[in-house]
């Protein structure tokens, strides 16, 4: 039996909605070893701190003894869920699913218990999947039922095209819960109806039905959308450091509470003593986010990059100072072969991921050097120059002599 | 070239509509041999005469050079065709399907040349089709332009389910049109739709578009409905030809000039002059009637059947004479194992398939003794009894030594 603090640290903080609440507290009570399905979608393989909410709550079951089944959707990304976006997207070859789910992987096991994930990818079963098994999993249900999936709904009638491939989707990734025998199904709250067909075909197929765990969406840094990288309003959990501190302290006061009830551990009593505290205004919040963006920022960095970040916080962005941490750029070919232009810096050196980027970056004035901003894309630079990229990142450029090309110094 | 008259007889008579009619004459014109295709569900074997309207135009083809794809749909009989009924069907058997298949060949080949056919099994390309295939064929079409289909638009407004695996129906049909790389299909007007994907496919995957051949559609004898099996309003290409001359005669007038242009070689202008006569009454209608009884019940049975059908017709039904012909039914067991009772009579005989058909016909006043209707099951029957079955059918009941069961006699 599990006590009542535990089981509300699973049920009652931190998730939106389980469908059935009484079956997954009655499995959870059995003790017996719960199959958590977990999609994972290779064509975004970038983990942020929305979806951290969904792994924390893997984590919290994996340490009552659950097994996570990590599931490589290699053939439903060839689809696109239309969940969250209106249209189909291009396919991936089989060497970027591999290399995004490596990438996503390492991304996701810092949140989660490696030694009680499997990780199983669809080409598993879907790979010698015939037509036959396509016929015997659309003659189950009807295209009225899946048209009334909200998004489809609304791409219905502002006569959107929606392609017959993608009511396979919501199929697929319900073939998947049959599959691997799923307990649990973990989501956001917009794959609430995926989930649900799982849980049906699992009915239909002589199954126990998987619990549906829907888990609450997060709203990213602009204080009013989800969190997403389409949106640029997102933590990502590769952040550096001093980005993760930093995005976190850009957040709106009135985002506090749900951060840490989402995100970190402290404990209910102290969150609800927090809140009164904002409300009297007997605190600043500045500090309680601080206290925030220090917690989260130590568990993907650890305590002493994170007491760096906060260092740097105050130093550069609180006091305005010069950093304290600059990255070094040293071009091999400075003084060979003319001029070091700022546009080939930018990529050289990994700030900028391709040219275009890097002349987004020019126009969009995020770029200065010694202090100006860069206007254009063939400022010369020089030794010494320091390049100041967005808010918090700072490079200097160094000689010939240094043979790492970019490190960090104190 | 073909000549004007014949190319009339290809196009303008006994069609609906060709899509497009300008090129399917050019296609014609350079005198190379086309592929007609034409599918067959395997989950309705049984042909009348009005498949026999698109039968009679792939003959006109094959004498002029072209060569026909005979398609066993194996396949789409397992999702069945929505066009013309709102339910999915039970999966056949494999069995079930070869026997079908040579079921439906035996007919076909009624009318057809069968050395200028080529007989296609879906499976070989439906068997190793996988997901990735289904998910290039799905991608390249909307729910939406499906919908739009008159069948679904129908069962959509009426909320009458459609399950997502009809959605696959005319794809698959369409993929049939690519793999045989088909120049002409031929179909209903109510398969307009999926014949126009087909030749869309095709176009998507760099061929040349199918034309599409729409053939009319031939009224059944109740000269109201769409010949049709379900409806019971059919004429069969294996009925007996007592039974065709008589269903024939059975027409209502107005049928008269349709059956002749859809399903007879008489020129047209004699066709002019049949329509001519009937309407200033110079003729009576039961003598063209005649005319188009014989000439259809010979091309499937000779003249010589066709001959004894009519003066069949012109005894019993039209002199109302005791039956000519009279099939003979010796019950081995007549005279050991006590009573012969008519309902068993009429299974062991083959003129019920069922229990339940045979005790329906009895119900239905349909079966009569010496001139007596049959009111019950349990009616004895003796050596020497004539039963009649419907209005043309006649059984006599002989004895033991009577070696064939059941054979026809003068």
């Amino acid at each position: 039996m599990l006590d009542q603090e535990t089981l509300h640290k699973i049920t009652g903080r931190a998730v939106n909605q389980i469908i059935v609440e009484e079956e997954f507290t009655q499995l959870l009570q059995t003790g017996k070893p719960l199959r958590l399905k977990m999609g994972f979608d290779p064509s975004r393989p970038d983990i942020h701190l929305g979806h951290v909410v969904g792994l924390r709550k893997l984590r919290q079951l994996q340490e009552l003894g659950h097994q996570v089944i990590l599931i490589v959707g290699d053939w439903t990304a060839q689809i696109g869920d239309p969940s969250d976006q209106s249209a189909t997207r291009p396919m991936l070859t089989h060497e970027e699913v591999v290399s995004n789910a490596e990438s996503y992987m390492r991304q996701f096991f810092k949140v989660v218990d490696q030694t009680r994930t499997q990780a199983v990818w669809q080409s598993e079963w879907f790979g010698k999947f015939g037509l036959a098994d396509v016929i015997s999993l659309t003659r189950r249900f009807t295209v009225a039922q899946f048209l009334q999936r909200d998004d489809f709904a609304k791409r219905c009638s502002a006569h959107q095209p929606i392609a017959i491939t993608e009511l396979l989707y919501p199929l697929l990734q319900a073939y998947d819960s049959v599959q691997i025998e799923a307990d649990v199904e973990f989501g956001g709250t917009d794959q609430m109806f995926n989930l649900l067909v799982g849980r049906e075909l699992q009915g239909m197929m002589g199954q126990r039905p998987q619990q549906c765990f829907l888990m609450p969406i997060l709203v990213g840094t602009d204080g009013v959308q989800k969190m997403s990288k389409s949106l640029n309003n997102y933590i990502a959990v590769e952040d550096h450091p001093n980005d993760m501190y930093g995005k976190i302290m850009s957040l709106p006061d009135t985002l506090i509470m749900e951060y840490y009830e989402y995100l970190t551990d402290v404990p209910d009593n102290e969150l609800v003593e927090m809140a009164k505290a904002m409300q009297v205004q007997s605190v600043n919040p500045m500090e309680l986010k601080k206290k925030l963006a220090f917690d989260i920022t130590s568990q993907f960095h650890g305590g002493a990059e994170s007491q760096q970040a906060e260092r740097y916080f105050e130093g550069v962005v609180q006091r305005k100072e010069t950093p304290e941490s600059v990255e070094l750029f040293s071009a091999p070919d400075l003084h060979k072969d003319g001029p070091l232009y700022i546009l080939e810096t930018l990529i050289q050196s990994s700030v900028a991921k391709s040219k275009t980027e890097a002349k987004r970056l020019i126009q969009q004035g995020a770029v200065e050097v010694d202090g100006t901003k860069v206007t254009s894309d063939k400022l010369e630079l020089h030794e010494g120059n320091l390049i100041k990229i967005g808010k918090r990142r700072y490079m200097k450029i160094v000689g010939n002599d240094n043979q790492d090309r970019s490190k960090e110094v104190k």
